[in-house]
C-alpha cells in the first residue's frame, strides 16, 4: 500500500478496532453531510462497484500467486488504492462520496 | 441507447440470434488475437467488472422508476454505453480487449 | 448445458433473436404478474446475485482451462444451470421470480 | 446480529483491531489447512459470491430505509448472518472453507 499513505498512518489504521473504524466512517460521512446517501441499497451497490474495480485489476491476469510476485509496482499500487477505498484515514478519499462498510447496512 | 449507435445498426443487433451473436463475438476476439485472454475465470471477472460499472451508475440514485423518468440525458447515455458493452457491433468497442458473454464460459 | 434442456429446446433458444428473447422475457414476467418487481435496481441486484452464484462455482477451483477439461460432470451441469438462468424457455425457471435481462434496465 | 452470536462475543469482535482480525483469519485458515485455497483470485471470487448473497437478500425489496424498519425478524437475521460471514469468531463458520478478507489479497 506504499504510495497511498505513509508508514505511521498505515500503523494507525491497523491498530484501529472495528468499532472505532465504524464510528470514524460515520463521522466522516456526517462531516460531509453524506448520510442522506447511505441507504442500504445505495451502500450495497457501492460495494458491488468497489468489488467490480478490484475485479478489473485481476481480470486479464490469469491466475496469480500470493504476494503477486510477477506484478509491476504500478499494478500493486493500484491494487493497494482499491483495497484502501474502505480506509477512512486515506487522504485519497476526500473526493469520494462515502465509504461503504458492512456495519452501515443495518 | 441513442448516441452509441445509429438506428440501422441498432435494428441489426436486435435481429441477431444468440447463436450468431456468439459466433460474432468469437470472430471479434479471433481477429484481434484475444482468445488467449478468454479463460473462464478471466471472463467471469470481466463480467463482474461490467456489473460493477452498472452499479456505479445506480449507486447514489436511490430507487429509480422504470424508464428512468427523472434521469438526465447524459446519465441515460452512459447507461446505454455500459449495457452495450456486450454488443459486438458497437464501434465503441474497438479499443476494448474483449466482449464477455456467458456462452464463452464453457 | 446437457441435463438442463433437451437438444430441440436448446436449438430453439440459439436461433432466437435478441428482440424476441427480450419480448419472451417480458411475456414471461407479465404472465406471472412479476412486472411490479422489475424496477431497475431490483433487476441490477438480481444480476449481481446471479454473477455471485457463478463466482461461487469458480471460487475454489484455481485457474481453469477453456472447456473445463478436468471438471466433473456434476460441476459442468451446475454451471450450465446457472448460465441458463437467463433462458426464458428453461423449465427450471418456473419457480423463479423473474429473468434478469439487460434490456429490462431501460 | 442476534441469533448469530451472543452479546459477549459480539463485543469482543467489535473491540478487535484490523491487524488482529487479519491475524485471526490467518490462524483460522492455517488450522484447517485452507491456505492452499487462498490465492488472490480465489479470494476475490469468494468476495463476489458473498456480495452476491447480500444482493439476493435485497433484490426484490425495492428501496429500504436505514434500520430496515419494515423488515421481518427472519430477514434481519439472515442479513446479519451474511454480514458476519467475514467474522472469524462466528461459530457458524466452522463448516465454511474460509473467510475472505481484503488483507489477504496481497
Amino acid at each position: 500500500m506504499e504510495g497511498v499513505k505513509d508508514k505511521t498512518e498505515e500503523k494507525a489504521v491497523e491498530e484501529i478496532s472495528l468499532k472505532d473504524l465504524s464510528r470514524k466512517l460515520e463521522e466522516f460521512a456526517k462531516a460531509r453531510d453524506w448520510e442522506k446517501y447511505h441507504s442500504p441499497r445505495n451502500l450495497l451497490l457501492a460495494m458491488v462497484g468497489e468489488v467490480g474495480e478490484l475485479s478489473e485489476i485481476f481480470q486479464w491476469k490469469g491466475e496469480v500467486e500470493k504476494g503477486l510476485p510477477n506484478w509491476e509496482e504500478a499494478d500493486k499500487e493500484h491494487l493497494g488504492e482499491e483495497l484502501s477505498d474502505n480506509n477512512p484515514s486515506s487522504e485519497k478519499k476526500e473526493d469520494r462520496r462515502f465509504s461503504p462498510h458492512p456495519c452501515n447496512f443495518q
